[in-house]
């Protein structure tokens, strides 16, 4: 039989899930947050699990984490301060640190492990990352540390798992939480945060973006294919200046003039497909009204 | 416990799978050529099976079949008589018959029953279709009906299943097959055909381009992520006369201007993301010299 | 690839499941009670499925049916009059009829959907048993129609399925239940149930026994490797009279004298081994003291 | 979501199979010969599996072990000299070494990482068997260790993985094998080997019994229910001498005897259950005629 007989089975909804078969469980471990995996898959090489949800694999991270974090930064007249939240495994980390403005990255992940196991098990996510003298790593909660912060920073990056019933994700995509960002935001400052998948839960994605369109005046989603989470992935941010969308045309040279080499996925074109959201998507956008509050959170279906 | 009990599997490779929640089997059958399975399933709502393969779904069909068949026949200067190759579920035929320069569509399946199952059961996909006065049906092998025929078309639609190994249908995608359908095109004519998974089988997908290439002089190949085949797909067309590509900017409009009602994915935002395929696969294509053959068919992973 | 890619998944508990390769759907259907599909399985033939567990394969329905009706029946002196709680597929009723001495049965079941469908698209299972004269088939609640029932009987076998929590079925594992039943047995009456895993839900197996013996003060468990139940099945009988242990050495010869011909499991050596149940379980029994009462049923783990 | 998401997938035919739910991989390697996972599952725990296919888990690995052993070793009148072929677990090991009058066990496993593993990460499977001055330890091949063998045994004990097609093991299911086996017994020297399922692959199971009743005057096969492998699986003897079928009645006592204490599966009661095949199954042993040889080895279905 030529099978795989080891499967990871990721669900996206109670009816729909996919299988990857695995070669190998390279790490499997069980922190104080989250059960944490690392196995080598047969299609995707190493792959980074958290609680049985895909985070990040070799073979196709670079599309999600290009397109997280390099429009909000491109866009940035010069980003000087950022704070990622979440991003345990280093990879958005490594894409933000591409830009020779950055003088200072505050990471904040609350779990100590996925960082470890990540940096010895899948080194290629954070290529080096880690070691960079401009990194602040902080273990801690997200939001406690937003709540407690002195600093202001030019972008902050939200590369959280996503809202679970009974998780403690929820409550950092929320009005409460984005305001709270808007006020550590120098002038010109932008947040962009992961928003779930847009097909899946494209309701999760308008809420997300209904949310953030609540505390900023500028407020955009945009969208990516990742084969390893099964959708189009959905991205929104929320800006005091600069709007990513306004950058359509121009990116290449844009990153180009900020130092950002080394692009795998990112070019003009891919960048201006990022934002050709599907008709029905955008009409359900339109007519949404929800909004996710601390007393009110949205969720992902699984 | 509130997981489906009834699955679905779909192997993309030997290592990955997708897995539909079923609700209710609504009609399975064996046919001369192949298993046909209508099923009801959770998250697609009905959904149309050809040997273990998803045709179509009655939640997803219309990003495909308008992708198959828009750009072609909008950037056709005047589409008069059509040739569909496969299709059975008779969604490809509804979306040529939007065009009102239309005089004749020949429609050739080599399976009757998936044709009249299709019709029965999944009847949204055709939408009356069938009963059109402008459409002949021909049940007979494709590659046999071409070999024969006498009449010219504008614009040949290639809707088949993929090319499986042991399967008839690796001979509709050759060299040979494609100067057969260059000989009954009419001035201006264009062919486009399904060309698989740009990731999953992205070296099917350079095959069927270059082997398009090899005879049309204008050929390309574009993408959009269907859903329910768990993958952005690849479509691939070769020209007498227009390229689809050159519509960019003004999709719409010309669509308009030819009666193409009703779209329900395409615009021209989203047309214009059809042709942004990612950097490594324009990188793959570039350096592809394999072209396929009656003597050396290209073929999927399973 | 060889493998199949319908699959029928039945799970014994969260983190355990039996996976089917399906063939072909027959029938597929939702009653008022439960969800009803015949399938045409890879390895066990046609199958009736109700909520997504196995009740009966044409294959090895025949070892479950003979364990659950002929001990108790091949025991008692003279059956006349049987009553038959679920079993809508006939196949009890067609062991039950086996014997000569049978004068009328009475078949309760919830859902004659469950009987029509399998009367039609799997008449192995019933044999022509419903077109017997001594047969009379109510359409209705089994606890009700014990509640209302002015009738005696010989013996009365209960066929249903498992006690799930939030399913009706529970009602009928309960000590008040079985007290029901005692008063409706006449002299020398037996009673008979399904009673669940004896390995994946042993606690469920056991507290049957205990409760059946609450009430009975003859009452004795076994047990029968089912295939397509993937365990050992447990069974479990309470008696005003004979015992069915009693016939050990003696079954083949009993079950002659009484008419009882053609029993493809059943002979003296598989009827003796029904009886012998692992130490580890018969220790667990022994320690027992759970009792299944209205207020306070028992549940299958999943 | 309350099911598993990690899941082992043993295939019994193509169109039938478990999944086993794994809360964490302990250990996952790829030897010379085959690949080798400890995994900790939901409802087995802690797992032995080589190539896919479940070796022994903690839950349940007592029950096939001590049917495996005992019923040869305590229907021989004294067994001083062990070889057992196959086993790197060190379970079997264990059961033999229970017998007082045992003096030296010769263990030939080709594996050696299976052994080290399991004594690292399953170490209650040899309970320190591997430790007792009797045993000898010999990595290599079986055959050839028999081939070349000039001592003489009591009991042979063959513990081997399936005969698959294209894997090594066939040749260790053959008449000529068992002939070279009769050749190393002393006098009133038995056999006995794993057989293979008596459900799945009954014909498996019966061509290794014909095939040492070609070979041994005296044979036999039985069976016991080992959950975890989802079926009753089969054991055949071959014996110079006693026969254990001889033993029913009075098994525990002759255990007792010899000093095998602390059984968790066999009494008198389970132990004359072994011996209770099936009729169906007894028939088509009856009516098989087919010997494997080396030229024509058989093999299980996947």
């Amino acid at each position: 039989m030529s099978l795989s007989w080891k499967w990871f089975t990721e669900y996206q909804t109670h009816g729909s899930a996919h299988m990857h078969g695995i070669k190998r469980t390279i790490h499997s471990d069980k922190s104080r947050f989250q059960e944490i995996d690392v196995v080598e898959s047969e299609e995707y090489g190493r792959m980074l699990i958290l609680d049985g949800k895909v985070q990040s694999t070799v073979r196709d991270e670079y599309i999600y984490h290009e397109a997280l974090v390099q429009p909000a930064m491109v866009a940035h007249p010069s980003t000087r301060d950022v704070l990622i939240l979440g991003g345990g495994e280093g990879a958005t980390l490594r894409e933000a640190l591409k830009h020779h403005s950055v003088k200072a990255v505050v990471m904040v992940d609350i779990d100590r492990r996925v960082v470890e196991i990540s940096r010895e098990f899948v080194p290629e996510l954070s290529s080096g990352a880690f070691e960079d003298p401009r990194v602040e790593l902080v273990i801690g909660d997200g939001r406690k540390y937003v709540e407690g912060c002195t600093r202001k920073f030019d972008v902050v990056i939200i590369d959280l798992t996503d809202p679970q019933e009974g998780g403690p994700g929820a409550m950092l995509y929320t009005k409460e939480f984005y305001a709270m960002l808007w006020g550590i935001l120098k002038q010109d400052g932008v947040i962009v945060t992961q928003a779930t998948s847009t097909y899946y839960s494209d309701y999760c994605f308008a809420t997300i973006l209904k949310t953030v369109g609540s505390v900023f005046q500028k407020a955009g989603g945009y969208h990516v294919w990742v084969p390893s989470y099964d959708s189009t992935w959905g991205i929104v941010y929320g800006s005091k200046g600069p709007d990513p969308h306004g950058l359509v045309g121009g990116f290449e040279e844009e990153a180009d003039r900020k130092g950002v080499k080394s692009l795998r996925y990112l070019d003009d074109k891919t960048y201006q497909a990022l934002f050709a959201l599907p008709k029905d998507l955008v009409e359900k956008i339109r007519q949404w009204e929800r909004i996710a509050t601390d007393a009110n959170p949205t969720f992902m279906p699984v």
